[in-house]
């Protein structure tokens, strides 16, 4: 194992630190970083260069694809970006980060032209699929190739046709459902697991096709796309979509995704107070682990919704308290059980061949950060037990008298 | 103006940056940091000149005061610590961060022996006061002399006899009350402006008197001290401080300080709901300003708090909806304020002799990091207005339509 210690000292050479027996040494970077690389991507050479030394370019290789992985953006490349070697190289970008309106009324008017298209923002896990050396491969949003999406999407939609025709593509969209190991929710349209695809855009230049030559391309090859609410004119759009967030709200779905029709102008979201209260709920059940960092924005969201809405005092009461029970709830329930010498643990459920499939999976997960293990595995179903540590470690210390 | 950019290259250089030509010099440590400072404080020469080179202890000269102010804490050293030259050399040492128990009933246990002393916990700010070249000089408590509470404590109380006689003692203590320039809250037996004592310490070693020894000096100096609320065996110690935190809250006050009678061990604090949510309304009011850094351990605070009372779920859907609307309602408020071409800012009330009292106090502010300006001056009566900038610059950018 190396870990980097410090910046280059000269253009081609940098420094590494063995973390076994501490020792730091000299090693040239690779030629790909130097040579290669400026020629594939539009970023300065010294800012690829830096970005590797500082480990947020990595060599990747693992499930069959050797490719080098952008941990973090450097210049216009996302992170979550692939560059995957095979039979030739296929740039894989991140998928854009989308940011958020908190007040409608103006924002849209200011960023979009006369019309925008509102598509539904699904609670699941973002995935882009894409065909590498002629295999369909499923990424994570980080860019790690994900064992579980690669074999189950295949499964839930035939993408072949489509692979064939557009092998240029990448397929963008939200694995959902209530049985899949990232973020659970259920859709009663979707059941235990589903995909629903919310973008198609070219391999390399990340370029999205519009609106409706994806939805075109998509019902021509009869595969899943999110529901789409239709075109709105500017003047409107507003109104309409605070309509649509609270129907949506009161089905406990997450909220939109407001486009460019032509997808030129970045797209923006908009979600439900529901989806705010429903991840306060998961993150106060490990407040240790997810509290703090899920805490402020989502206030802040409720607090704009409520004045944009012009609510009534008994309106915002409501809202105040959903909040709080929101945050206070479940983290008392979390403290219970640490009490009965219960762990903060999350158990998910897979489908899996055998338990050698279910193994691979929790290591993938272990590649990501997650503390996972595999906890039984009984006639194609795997448990996979994640550990929110820091939870039962500072509640159980709390609790034993330790001060703060 | 300097910074400096880099650590030592021997023990005796370190580098400056000028911040208009932005040239990096060399130039010696002072003599005072390698020679004389490791003969006052027990702390390691080397961490004394990092800490030095780092910012973290800087030469101080302000209101007629030339000290070494120790902006964080190195070694055993106090962050607030001040080495103030005169006639002589005089410690003051910072005043000890005091921890936080979330759970009375183990805590105390572990952390003291047979009994406690229970002292009221008041919300104000807290101040040491000491004699230093025969004056009497309040300082924050991040070192900084308060040329507001330098002048006011003398007015409040009459600590002549006592220094006359104890020129080695620090008074720690809490300014309090609704007229004042750091934390305003009412206290009816108070008003205005009070102050109440709770530690006398000694200069250098910051060693404090015993709780009996502390009352008997102060009393027979007729200097106000916190209340105290006796003496507890250490087994019905958490339930009576769990009844007394109720009673304390009804009455919207902090909370208590648990001591070991003879301070010999470190005292814990434990605080009323009311004073946690009374926090969330402050720093909810300023969101972008204090929401975040805040909101975290006060929510774990009460989620610990409901649970070491057994609370029913109707008490707990309480705490749950206080806690929301300490959080939501200032927050909205603020958003209307904003949207009306109002700031986020804050006035203080001060009592000054002229306008350049006023513009000292307002100058003193800023250098403690704060936004502050004299807003009006008016018989023996000034007002300081403090902006909140984050929370108005983010607010307005939102409500323009900026995107989060």
């Amino acid at each position: 194992m190396q870990t980097c210690v410090g910046k280059t000292n000269s253009h081609k050479t940098f420094f590494f630190k063995c973390t076994s027996c501490n020792q730091s040494y000299e090693t040239p970077l690779p030629s790909f970083i130097i040579e290669e690389l400026p020629k594939l991507v539009d970023v300065e050479p010294y800012k690829l260069r830096r970005s590797f030394e500082n480990g947020n370019i990595k060599f990747y290789n693992n499930h069959g694809i050797k490719a080098l992985q952008f941990r973090k953006s450097v210049g216009n490349i996302e992170a979550g970006s692939m560059i995957c070697f095979g039979d030739k190289i296929e740039i894989i970008r991140g998928f854009p980060k989308i940011r958020r309106t908190l007040m409608l009324y103006p924002s849209l008017k200011i960023h979009f032209k006369d019309e925008v298209a509102v598509e539904e923002k699904m609670n699941g896990y973002n995935v882009r699929i894409a065909l590498i050396n002629s295999k369909i491969i499923a990424f994570t949003r980080g860019g790690f190739i994900c064992p579980y999406t690669t074999k189950k999407a295949p499964e839930i939609m035939d993408m072949s046709a489509f692979f064939i025709d557009h092998p240029e593509l990448v397929i963008c969209g939200e694995m959902v459902g209530s049985e899949n190991p990232y973020v659970t929710h259920s859709y009663r349209e979707i059941g235990k697991l589903g995909f629903r695809i919310f973008d198609l855009r070219e391999k390399g230049s990340n370029k999205a096709l519009s609106v409706k030559d994806k939805i075109k391309l998509l019902e021509s090859y009869n595969l899943p796309r999110v529901n789409f609410f239709g075109l709105l004119k500017i003047d409107e759009a507003p109104e309409r979509i605070l309509e649509l967030i609270h129907q949506l709200g009161n089905e406990d779905r997450e909220g939109v995704v407001i486009k460019d029709p032509a997808m030129i102008i970045e797209p923006i979201k908009y979600t439900s107070s529901q989806a705010h209260n429903g991840e306060l709920e998961y993150a106060f059940t490990y407040p240790f682990d997810f509290g703090r960092a899920f805490f402020f924005s989502r206030v802040i969201r409720e607090g704009f919704q409520a004045y944009e809405l012009n609510e009534t005092e008994d309106e915002i009461s409501s809202r105040a308290h959903k909040l709080g029970e929101s945050i206070l709830f479940p983290m008392i329930n979390t403290i219970k059980e640490i009490a009965k010498d219960n762990h903060a643990s999350e158990d998910i459920l897979i489908h899996a061949d055998d338990l050698k499939e279910a193994e691979n999976f929790a290591r993938h997960l272990r590649d990501l950060g997650v503390v996972a293990t595999v906890h039984s595995f009984n006639e194609g179903k795997a448990i996979i037990r994640r550990e929110h540590q820091s939870t039962s470690d500072r509640i159980s210390n709390f609790l034993r008298g330790g001060l703060y």
